[in-house]
């Protein structure tokens, strides 16, 4: 084995960068110093009472009333695979709302569970229309409709008032991915009557990625319930068993995850207690802001964002009606080579800006503006920045436009 | 919905407990500090720059050269079922070593696979023969043998020499699970013939819950490559899929995991950043240490626990020949209340114990020894204070034995 540099690389020491892609984006320094609380054993009272906490600080920023809402323990991508594999059985079919790379992975979960994946598509930069998803719905008869609420790689938001209504009318439950808008966008769970909703800390919570809330309607919870398989190691005679087929991981098995965050506090993982004081303190912040305050800083930040992109001349990606407010798509103009522009960005103002996949990869920059980053001075920051970048690559960009622009729309 | 407490439940504030069960147990300081430093975009310089370097922190600690030495992002659990679902396909038979609680977690995810399980047994308290486990390998041919290196529950490490050589001589992987003992007793990955070995941090590592470092011996990743299936938003033309059956779960996948942390640096999930730093600094506190010196820490520990319970008139649970180093199982003495020892230990001193699961719940405490824990302070202030609870429960303990039979036993 090779001999390892003998100062073990250093300390930690990142760059003080400001992130303003689609995410992550740079967390509050409360929850950065929530995380350095000590640990507590798992059942500890005090761990439990925090877990309590965490379900009641999250259903307002779900919009719930559910009492299943709570943390699965990984990425945000882990809170859709938990979801999906315990909804889910395999032979089921799912109707996948498909408007951007989050709506193709979402039948590349379902694909691998065994589902039977259909779709109801709009070309990416728009949004499915709900008529076009109750045709679908009549058309398919799912099991469960799936879609991304907010999907960072078209930068759309899909309308989702009315969706439960169509799904339960036609017997199936609604799942919403809103990673990318929790916290920065209003959440309506109820409202939309969706059944399962999740999300993640890393975008407009603020916080670091690594936990995924989860909010889990009781007619989801009770579908679920029928898959329940308790581990041999741990079985009690005061919990049965489901007679519905078992869901396909352990880890990701929500029946379970509820008789953990239930007061029968049934082992399954050991909980990853700082993300837990993380999310805790994600979701203590944005609650002490307000949410009605906290969704308008975020409108307020998109807005200027784009008036301030559109002052320098450049085009706006995507359907305005439809855009989210937290992360602006725009096109990177001809002749400029738009990783040199990003490498500059990163170089000489220590900005991230993002890429983009797929159809749209080198063709548009995305640009955030989310949580302890959707605010006046880093939106004017980043445009003055970019201003610059552009125009050390040789494009016309009006000069002095596009600060002032931003300036007044925020 | 109802109101919130308007103080939304106050500061993060745990009580300063000291955790002395099977885990998880308290962080090194310094591990709860590098969580403070700021997050990353998930493919700037410096975080892929950090990624390498877990990858040449956790090699030496693995006991490896595996190039594919990394991070699962979700908890202990979390890194075995990614290391199952990627090396077992539907079908597949695996031989499962079991002696305790996690080789029956073991059976159990592997039956959610679809994998025929077959096992070979030891009763709780005791380890498996490699004869018995040569012989079942013999028997039923196994694509995969899967062991606990030490198992918690029971207290009992697993001996691996050798093992690698006869899974391998019938054609089968080893995956070994070390969450136990990664950190705490030696891990020798390459000499046992292990193809993947996952752990966690909450153990002896001394960090919190939530990040599973893997590691994947070329064999098994070329077996696994040959399941790889990259997703539809994200595929390009120079990486291309496996011929094998798919994996079952995307978050899981460890083809795209591996092609995550490579040079290709394909998207996947959002690297839990936060985490990722409180992996680095455990690794670099480890090796800073020295990992015999740390190993011989927690022999001394583990050591001088036993001793100090024997001192007192107890009866240590199972086989001293093959006990764990960092956790010791005891049994409650007769007329004893377990759980009201349990209470006066946390109320009285703040001091945390385990119970047990299974068929030695209520029959055994067990009290570890692990990481920034395994310090002779800390086992002699749990001694002490379990002699003065067993006394208030009338148990008639030898008093002032257990604390100097244990300082002379370190």
């Amino acid at each position: 084995m090779p001999d390892l540099d003998p100062l073990l690389f250093g300390e930690i020491d990142p760059p003080q960068r400001l992130l303003m892609g689609p995410g992550p984006v740079n967390a509050h320094p409360r929850v950065l110093r929530a995380m350095s609380a000590d640990l507590l054993g798992q059942f500890d009272p005090e761990m439990t009472g925090y877990m309590n906490q965490v379900m009641a600080l999250y259903r307002p920023i779900f919009g719930t009333a559910n009492e299943w809402t709570m943390l699965v323990d990984g990425t945000a991508r882990a809170g859709i695979e938990a979801a999906l594999v315990s909804l889910v059985a395999p032979g089921d079919t799912v109707l996948v709302v498909n408007f951007g790379r989050f709506g193709l992975l979402l039948t590349e979960i379902l694909a691998r569970i065994g589902a039977v994946v259909e779709t109801v598509e709009a070309p990416w930069g728009e949004v499915v229309q709900l008529e076009a998803i109750g045709e679908a719905i009549h058309r398919v008869q799912p099991h469960v409709v799936a879609t991304i609420h907010g999907d960072t790689s078209t930068t759309m938001a899909q309308p989702l008032d009315g969706l439960g209504e169509l799904a339960h009318a036609a017997g199936a439950l609604l799942y919403v991915d809103a990673t990318a808008t929790i916290g920065g966008m209003e959440l309506a769970a109820d409202r939309w009557g969706a059944d399962v909703v999740t999300g993640g800390l890393q975008k407009c919570l603020g916080g670091p990625s690594g936990s995924a809330p989860i909010t889990i309607s009781p007619r989801s919870a009770e579908h679920i319930g029928r898959r329940r398989h308790v581990e041999q190691g741990i079985r009690r005679r005061d919990i049965a068993d489901g007679q519905g087929p078992r869901i396909g991981s352990n880890y990701f098995d929500l029946a379970m995850i509820m008789d953990y965050w239930s007061e029968k506090r049934l082992n399954h993982h050991t909980e990853a207690t700082s993300m837990l004081y993380a999310a805790r303190e994600c979701a203590r912040i944005a609650l002490g802001e307000g949410l009605e305050a906290r969704y308008a800083r975020h409108a307020s930040a998109g807005r200027a964002m784009t008036v301030g992109l559109r002052a320098m001349g450049l085009t706006v990606f995507g359907d305005d009606a439809y855009r989210m407010t937290n992360v602006t798509g725009v096109h990177i103009p001809d002749g400029v080579d738009g990783e040199a522009v990003r490498t500059m960005m990163r170089e000489a103002f220590e900005i991230e800006i993002g890429t983009a996949f797929g159809p749209l990869q080198g063709k548009i920059w995305r640009l955030g503006a989310m949580g302890y980053n959707a605010m006046k001075h880093k939106v004017l920051l980043t445009l003055a920045a970019l201003e610059a970048c552009l125009r050390a690559q040789g494009y016309a960009v009006p000069l002095g436009e596009a600060v002032p622009a931003a300036l007044e729309a925020w």
